[in-house]
């Protein structure tokens, strides 16, 4: 059992934040989340494209920000339950929760904050008979560990920056790269469809277009793939298939909690402390909705740091916290560190 | 008359913000500040003191966040009234609002955003006989233009940062810069400390400590100050007196106009839009209070933010806004720049 003061399910912007903000009153945070890296959308889905809206940066690489925000909340010693889904909670007599993820994992925690921007992202998925019984035994969707497909052989499924970019990186770690795609043409960064057109005359990226994965053969594990191109089948030995078609979000199980939801979004109160129709779970960021919400990072940042103060008086009832500014006060780390602004010193001029 | 959409009442941290945010709905701002420079407190009481708790960065001085800022709008072109104080409000019949400034300069706006922090920032005023009679003629309170000072004497009163630094800026500037602080410890910068030191060894300051300024002389501009050191009188020629002995935050002419005020801050509905009690009228930042209100500048990014979707309603009245994310449609300026992402390429791999 894992146990914090907040847990936070979801590992964005928003929620890694919140780590930091808990983090100057004194508590403790976990974080769920479904995908293998911290970062959300930003790491998962557009790291290279630059965001415009966040105050203080003219422009900033959505991966930057995700680094930035880690480096900012590492002092307070956040905990990761990665590549899981937060499944089920329950709430205790003595108001504390216990969430449970669909690996099994449990969390318990007094506060819990939800932080799932859109919700969880979930592979798009081909359709192709047998699809579950590989997943894990040669199918994947996610690059959790490149070391997995070293001296592998491997096929990529996509057409997008996904399917490129990993194709380019595994060329260097797997023993055969195959990417196919539906169509010729690539949709990704220039530097990308270049760097593979490159790499497929250096005989480094084997690709076949306009193909299509449409069968996976194997005992108990994964030995090949049937591919069909132009109306004509083949058959591929590979010791892994990667199909790169995206993610899509979900809410998921958390719509099963019992809270209140209206447009795929979770209700909270948004005069006072983001808290839901539950008291102690709270909801921040893309994944909540009130009067006015707009769905902006930067509503999160503010979402995530109220939500600490009401998690402070839940977890210390009765203590009284006194706002102390960071310029003023510094920053103790849970790790020891500690950040001050240089003092004024008082000297005599002779 | 200056006319714009939004007019902004205090130019610091939220009310920059507000002017991007605000440009991406296509709505001009126009911003009043009684400091000589935008930026606020982080520019005028504490630039160079890091800020650990702003989002995305581990630590930021508070004059580069300002600077961050100040580049992140420029392409919405925003106007400034500086040095200047919003005195009165006037409402319209069509419901837009004058507001006038206490050197008489009239803004005219249908929507009105109070960012005024904890209040416009007054100088901290030594108890001198005359010092009204002789300020704009030989007391100054900041240093707006220092080309006003050039081959000047300037007697500069006070023992802290803004002391320091100004002897040390003036002594290049001036003819003549005399120092005087009624303890002979300074409390600053080290380096600043240990640059006045040197200068005051290289005759280019002139110190006179423990010491203060006890009179103002002169007919209609001032031509002397007299000094007292440990009991006795002298008198300096001086054709300027700059005390700078810090600023304290006053709520100042606002606190009249009829909006609901509670502990030296204005009411908002935090529930929607932070707007006051009259319509049309915001107040975001420090300056307003709610439920849960931290005075914090990142609720003062999102408060803006909001605020801006408020008036755009009452701007284009029945016009419905959707939101874009700047990281999918990019922003275009009003000076004609546009900044977008690069778009994915469409590529075929021969």
């Amino acid at each position: 059992m894992i146990k914090t003061d907040i847990l936070i399910i979801g590992a964005g912007p928003t929620g890694l934040f919140a780590v930091f903000e808990a983090g100057l009153l004194k508590l403790k945070c976990h974080l769920i989340d479904a995908l293998p890296q911290p970062g959300g959308q930003c790491a998962e889905i557009y790291p290279k494209k630059p965001i415009y809206d966040i105050p203080g940066f003219p422009e900033v690489l959505a991966g930057d920000l995700v680094d930035n925000l880690m480096e900012q909340c590492k002092q307070f010693e956040p905990g990761f339950t990665l590549g899981e889904r937060a499944e089920t909670i329950e709430k205790l007599e003595d108001g504390s929760f216990i969430v449970t993820t669909n690996k099994g994992t449990k969390h318990h925690a007094r506060v819990v904050a939800i932080a799932g921007g859109l919700g969880s992202f979930e592979p798009r998925k081909p359709i192709l008979d047998n699809l579950e019984f590989y997943e894990e035994n040669g199918v994947e969707y996610f690059i959790k560990n490149p070391e997995l497909f070293r001296g592998k052989r491997v096929v990529i499924s996509g057409g997008g920056d996904s399917a490129l970019d990993w194709s380019i990186f595994l060329s260097d770690v797997a023993s055969q790269v195959t990417l196919v795609h539906r169509r010729n043409e690539f949709r990704g960064a220039l530097d990308s469809v270049d760097k593979v057109q490159e790499l497929k005359k250096a005989g480094k990226i084997n690709l076949i277009t306009p193909a299509e994965v449409v069968s996976l053969n194997g005992d108990k594990t994964l030995n090949s793939v049937t591919i069909e191109k132009e109306g004509e089948t083949s058959i591929l030995e590979t010791d892994f298939f990667i199909p790169l078609f995206g993610l899509a979000p979900k809410l998921g199980p958390i719509g099963d909690w019992g809270l209140e939801i209206e447009k795929n979004a979770i209700k909270v109160n948004n005069a006072l402390d983001y808290q839901t129709n539950i008291p102690g779970i709270f909801a921040i960021g893309d994944v909540n909705t009130y009067p006015g919400k707009l769905k902006l990072i930067l509503c999160g940042f503010h979402e995530a740091t109220l939500m600490c103060q009401a998690a402070y008086q839940i977890i210390n009832p009765g203590k009284k916290y006194v706002l102390k500014y960071t310029t003023v006060s510094g920053i103790d780390g849970f790790d020891g560190t500690r950040k001050e602004a240089p003092k004024a010193v008082v000297k005599s001029i002779e």
